[in-house]
């Protein structure tokens, strides 16, 4: 079973990464970018079948590794089949 | 307008960042993941409120600085309204 985590910054925590990028693309004569936030896109093979069990792995999973919930948000997607 | 972008690897390019993350779930006790690959997720706010000329210079965007044609995918998703 496959899965997707998006793991991203909570609002009102300072993004370094992303205003970096926000700042090359001005460079890069790209105006009218308001602003940027960066994240971590994660896909996940499991061998889990069942979508509630694996969802229930994924969200300790995200709690313990792939995300700090102190500062970051996360978001499970199991896509079926 | 508000858009996000999906930097993924392309298929056959090695990913030692998922390799580690793959490792230390299995460290962790996370039995069953099979494979992890890991990519960038960006959210970027634009001024422009067209979206076909939105969508065009997202690409742009990608193609210059966001992603590494060679070794990486992109998509691109834009929020209406």
């Amino acid at each position: 079973m496959k899965a997707t985590v998006l793991v991203t910054l909570k609002d009102g925590v300072l993004d370094p990464q992303g205003k970096a990028v926000q700042q090359a693309l001005s460079a890069l004569g790209f105006t009218g970018v308001d602003g940027v936030r960066q994240g971590k896109y994660i896909e996940i093979d499991l061998a889990e079948a069942d979508p509630v069990k694996a969802r229930h792995d994924l969200d300790a999973m995200c709690r313990r590794l792939l995300a700090n919930t102190v500062i970051e948000d996360y978001e499970i997607d199991i896509a079926e089949g």
